[in-house]
């Protein structure tokens, strides 16, 4: 936090700005970078951390300290809370009485969607509106149109702040149920750790073979590119419910999904990772979609009951 | 195949085009696009197909047929093979005898680098150049700027014929190892069939909430898009054998695992595939990667032998 880039103190001050005030509760390295993000566009920044020292940094650079998590809620029309996780936040909520009311409640913090509709329970019961987020990005990427945030919870709320919120990066509403934001995260971070397991998996086969990762990045990026313009049509198969393969379908893939079982093993490589897909693939064609295209394996994720048949 | 668009009859037989003899070996789905990307491009192409009826569209689109494999390969300097598999292709060329000698054999059926190897073996007796290539398309894609080829073989052969083989989609070559594009592929194939679960797993889950693909597809894209953004500093992590982690550690990412098997298991969604992921990364961290970035996930995907332990 020490090599934060010098920001305007005076107009980050100045509540002549016209901009929201905010209240950043949190400031480990996410919400550090979201209260960095609301002083540098000129906002009004109250900030409270339970380490308090953790705070000094950002009062240098002119947000203005609370000291406790209720006086900063109470500080702002819109409150962000960004801690380790759920639990931290309703230790944080459950004893406040009062001070929320009227107040836009925006939970930064990753959970569950469950956990969203329990929060979003006390926002209730304490007259505050409720928004839960789900941070698409990096620390670092958070100011940057490089970060993307998708909200759930009323409209209006969001619609309100939405200019403030935007502050911090591209913002997203995805609907009034407040879970919907940690749901689409769970998801968004399902398809992350396939993606990285898959580029791992494959920079591990290769470099047996002495090809650096660097140089199947950029060929693994391609793959990546062909892919990602499938995902529409694959999409419109799933939301069918119908699976037409005019190419390849999971019949040609299991052929494939051998080839990269034996090179791994003939390279002396972990074969668990495609050993894994093929089973899925495996169980799809049992379940009749061999002539389908690679799309029906949604039925396979859809069936909880059968996951271990 | 009889929605080809039309073709230049008289430009695709004639001999002064000055566009280099190539031979298609194999018409299938694949093989038939590679056909037409050459006719249409103006090479003389020379056909032969197993099930001869499979010719027809392409004799009337200006291929020569061939009466045998051998006989196409004879005809050409450039020889492209793409059958089902190579046991096909081993059971075409084996027999033969003097016909290849001099000319330049691309074998594009998807196979494993020990096999490119074998048909390199067979080139290298018969007095053939083999170039061994690895297709990173649909067929629909080949003939244009969407499809990759990955060629692996002697580095003068692929010279000589690379403005033909860029009729086919981008050309690169990989290096003179004629495994090594079989091996991408696996790598690439085993990249994107992560991906496509990653998504379909995300679209069943967002499903049991109403949400459906399409409007996931967009979220998921932007998902795609920063985590490919991180690849290039994931594989200098990984070529460098270290993986300070500065944002998020393995062992924050294991909370956000337990996230989405809560999710999936609320939503009466399979959990088989994040409980796999996190079991992966439960063993990184027994491995003493806990406080490492995911790039380390490496070590277990090359650890072979400590697969199943
Ligand atoms: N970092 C990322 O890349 C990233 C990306 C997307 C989403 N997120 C999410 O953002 C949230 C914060 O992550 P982070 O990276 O900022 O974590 P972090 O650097 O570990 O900071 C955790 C913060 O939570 C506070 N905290 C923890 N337990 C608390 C409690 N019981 N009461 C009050 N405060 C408590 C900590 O206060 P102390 O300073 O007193 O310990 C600290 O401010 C997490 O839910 C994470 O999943 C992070
Ligand atoms: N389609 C794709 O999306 C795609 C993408 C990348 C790579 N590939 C690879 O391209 C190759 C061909 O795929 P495809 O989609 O064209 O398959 P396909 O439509 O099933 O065609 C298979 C071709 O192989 C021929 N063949 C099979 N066994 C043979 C044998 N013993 N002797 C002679 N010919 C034989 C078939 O001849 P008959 O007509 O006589 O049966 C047919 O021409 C495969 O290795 C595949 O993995 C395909």
């Amino acid at each position: 936090m020490s090599t934060d880039p010098p920001v305007n103190e005076r107009a980050t001050r100045n509540p002549d700005s016209g901009r929201t005030a905010v209240a950043v509760i949190g400031l480990g390295l996410m919400g550090g970078a979201l209260a960095r993000a609301f002083l540098r566009a000129g906002h009004p920044t109250t900030v409270w951390n339970r380490t308090a020292a953790k705070a000094d940094g950002l009062v240098a650079q002119g947000a203005e300290p609370a000291d406790s998590a209720g006086a900063a809620i109470a500080s702002s029309p819109l409150v962000v809370i960004c801690v380790s996780d759920n639990d931290a936040v309703r230790g944080l909520l459950e004893p406040l009485s009062g001070v929320a009311a009227g107040r836009v409640v925006v939970n930064l913090t990753s959970g569950t969607s469950a956990q969203a509709r329990e929060t979003a329970e006390w926002a209730r019961r304490e007259g505050a509106a409720y928004l839960d987020g789900a941070i698409m990005a990096a620390p670092e990427a958070i100011g940057t149109g490089d970060a993307t945030i998708a909200y759930s919870g009323p409209r209006p709320a969001f619609d309100r702040h939405e200019p403030a919120l935007r502050v911090l990066g591209a913002a997203t509403h995805l609907g009034a149920d407040p879970g919907l934001s940690s749901l689409h995260e769970a998801a968004v971070m399902g398809l992350m750790w396939n993606i990285l397991n898959g580029f791992l998996h494959g920079a591990a086969l290769l470099g047996s073979a002495g090809v650096d990762a660097a140089a199947f990045t950029r060929i693994a990026v391609e793959g990546i590119g062909t892919v990602t313009g499938w995902l529409p049509g694959l999409a419109r198969q799933v939301d069918e419910g119908t699976y037409p393969a005019p190419d390849s379908t999971i019949d040609t893939h299991l052929a494939a999904m051998d080839h990269l079982i034996h090179e791994s093993e003939a390279h002396g490589v972990s074969a668990e990772l495609p050993r894994f897909i093929k089973a899925l693939a495996d169980r799809a064609v049992a379940d009749g979609h061999g002539g389908d295209g690679y799309a029906a394996m949604v039925e396979r994720f859809r069936a909880s009951s059968g996951a271990r048949t």
